[in-house]
């Protein structure tokens, strides 16, 4: 293959009409189909359909310590449960709260919660001139969303394969007293699918912030998604880590089983200190009797313990790792050595991130729209949805069939040099 | 019976020691009740144990209208479940958005959106210097316990058998810009059991608030919890009232399953106008991706339809009725005519409001405890815990058992009587 730098402006006129040509075939096919979201695939979910049997009228709805999960009580969820989700994060019950059904409510509560009331007695954020959160970018769009509503400043911080640029997180945490936290998918990151090293975790534990309330958001939504049973990645347990280094309250880490059961109806989890999660409990008990503690039981009964939930765990990469393998192989062949775009290759998580030309993201995304392939709005892995090179665009491969994704992805690579071809045109 | 007034202080001496030898006598037996909260009892929730059926492995987890309720999607609820909750409150599907597992949570959100936020468009109530909200009294704990949490000023409004005496409502609202909203329970309201009148109703609807973001906070919380078939309190709707007033925006309506199928995994949902309703969306599609679409499902397969909901309500009724009975046949028997005591006498909802002589409700409330029997704690139907008179108590009638409840109560009327006796005594 010919890097299409290296083509002179006839051969590039000629590519881009050969282009637009099997553009326009593609359009008249009429394709409608999705990749915005990182929702699993019907046959992910049909492969769970026994889960719906966890609890049925002849259940025992007890926990093992007899409380009656049918009625009111205990917020902080039932223990088998937190036993569940801390193993779930390598973490002991203790340190766990498990809530409702999405750890994104947790994360929004969070935020109010510490806009209203700060953080361990600390002035509470509403009352600042200024608030800022760091965002490892690209990133997940609707942890900034959050931010953005609360008014809160967002700063981009370059991700690396480590992990965000830690000398810039170190310069902004340890001089910044307005940063007051930073949003971190810490493994199978969304959407690069890294995960932080070992001495990112540990530079992140020995941060020495400015502010006393500032926190880590550590939301490890991919904590046991791994795609390859021989090459899954390590992530280093962060509470233990800041306890280590003096620092036991400085993370909040959230996760959850919507990916693990059925989205929008799995439970969710909060680790975290002893102080923070008291700090939690007290606006909690007022704002809820209590979770939904029999879904909370049905997962429990379910899974038995963290090992049937891993063993679950590899049903679902089954079935995705086709649809990863499938699209990197597309990417390699179609655009390989043509220097137009670059594209990582995670273990794990639920996408893929596409690096383009500069200035190319969003015409590659409309080009993919126009011809009925809806993709993540490029710009959304930034805060703002402001994609500073205009490069970035995530690709969810989860949901489609595989016929589905394998017409989308000849459809995105089509549009990819296409949209390559013009702007190298109009330079 | 002689009222306890009119006795001799040697009479009453005679009597108390009396009653204190009873009392010791309790005691010995070692009780340990709970009528502290409005629980189900487990009789209740035994009886709907196939509603965890109603949903299993072979189930078509479709909504009509195709959208597969295990994944992602439908941020305000399946239609199905918004016109099963729009049933139940008597207004139309589009007039509610369904929730999570609990309408308090609603609640919470919602102040808390208010104080960050505003209301549609107004200043956020955490940037003025003073906010109020009206407290009908005795009302619910759980109501003040927001609004405490929240700094928000709680100003008592006497309860009367027709709903709060709108005179000083009217006063308020249509006074002082800083009163932002009341808490409502208006049907068999917590803890008296009254049910507002059309007149209430209706002067709701028309009241002339000083402040435009000033909302009701409508908690129809037992709308079909009625106890009698015969007898069952009628409620008029009052967002149809408000919109013929000319007030479309100024009720929050709130309800849930809690009472209906099992306590903590039902679902909730809030009516209100559309204006309002967007508004809610625009923080809500911020704050989750959306409610638990599984168990709204499991709720309209097992009810079909309002009409399934209102006969589940019967089942409820027959368990709930004969500890209704039992404990205001005992009151009457034991209290009746001593003129020391007052009690409601409630067509539906949870509880019997009970009324001592000035100055005792704390000391039943602690007798009572110091025997193995847990009430409500004495105040806890007052905002900041504080019922100026001491008199006022919440019976919850239906967690314990009946052979509990007859030891419970009979508990209750004794101390009742040796609290009287001993107030009188000291005057």
């Amino acid at each position: 293959m010919k890097a299409y730098k290296e083509m002179s402006r006839e051969e590039l006129l000629a590519l881009k009409e050969e282009l637009a040509h099997q553009y326009e075939d593609v359009k008249a096919k009429g394709l409608k189909l999705d990749m915005s979201r990182g929702k699993p695939a019907a046959s992910q979910l049909d492969m769970e359909m026994d889960f719906l049997d966890a609890l049925n009228s002849a259940s025992d709805v007890k926990t093992e310590a007899g409380v009656d999960c049918r009625n009111y009580g205990l917020l902080d969820g039932i223990p088998e449960a937190k036993k569940l989700m801390a193993d779930m994060l390598g973490v002991t019950a203790d340190q766990v709260i498990v809530c409702g059904n999405a750890s994104l409510n947790i994360m929004y509560d969070t935020i109010a919660r510490s806009m209203i009331f700060g953080v361990l007695g600390s002035t509470p954020w509403c009352k600042l001139d200024q608030v800022k959160f760091l965002c490892p970018v690209p990133g997940y769009d609707r942890h900034f969303a959050i931010t953005e509503q609360f008014g809160i400043e967002m700063i981009n911080i370059p991700m690396t394969q480590q992990g965000p640029d830690m000398d810039l997180v170190e310069k902004y945490v340890n001089s910044d007293p307005a940063v007051k936290g930073i949003w971190c998918v810490p493994k199978y990151s969304n959407p690069q699918g890294y995960t932080y090293s070992d001495e990112t975790v540990r530079r992140f534990a020995a941060l020495k912030p400015a502010a006393e309330d500032f926190r880590i958001f550590w939301d490890n939504a991919y904590v046991i998604h791994d795609l390859y049973e021989d090459k899954s990645d390590a992530l280093l347990e962060i509470l233990g880590e800041c306890e280590k280094a003096g620092n036991p309250d400085m993370v909040y880490e959230f996760c959850s089983t919507s990916k693990v059961t059925f989205a929008g109806s799995g439970i969710s989890a909060v680790a975290s200190s002893k102080a923070n999660l008291d700090f939690f409990k007290k606006t909690m008990t007022i704002q809820t009797i209590g979770y939904d503690k029999l879904n909370q039981l049905r997962h429990v009964r379910y899974f038995k313990n963290i090992d049937g939930m891993k063993e679950h765990m590899k049903k679902h990469a089954a079935i995705m790792r086709p649809k990863f393998e499938a699209v990197l192989a597309v990417l390699e062949r179609e655009l390989g050595g043509l220097s137009i775009g670059s594209w990582t290759k995670p273990n794990g998580g639920y996408f893929i991130s596409f690096e383009s030309m500069e200035g190319c993201a969003k015409a590659i995304v409309e080009r993919c729209k126009e011809a009925g392939v809806v993709l993540t709005g490029a710009g959304a892995t930034y805060p703002y949805k402001k994609d500073p090179a205009d490069s970035n665009i995530r690709i969810a491969p989860t949901f489609p069939s595989e016929q589905e994704l394998a017409l989308a992805t000849d459809l995105f690579v089509l549009c990819v040099k296409l949209v390559s071809v013009e702007k190298l045109l109009a330079q």
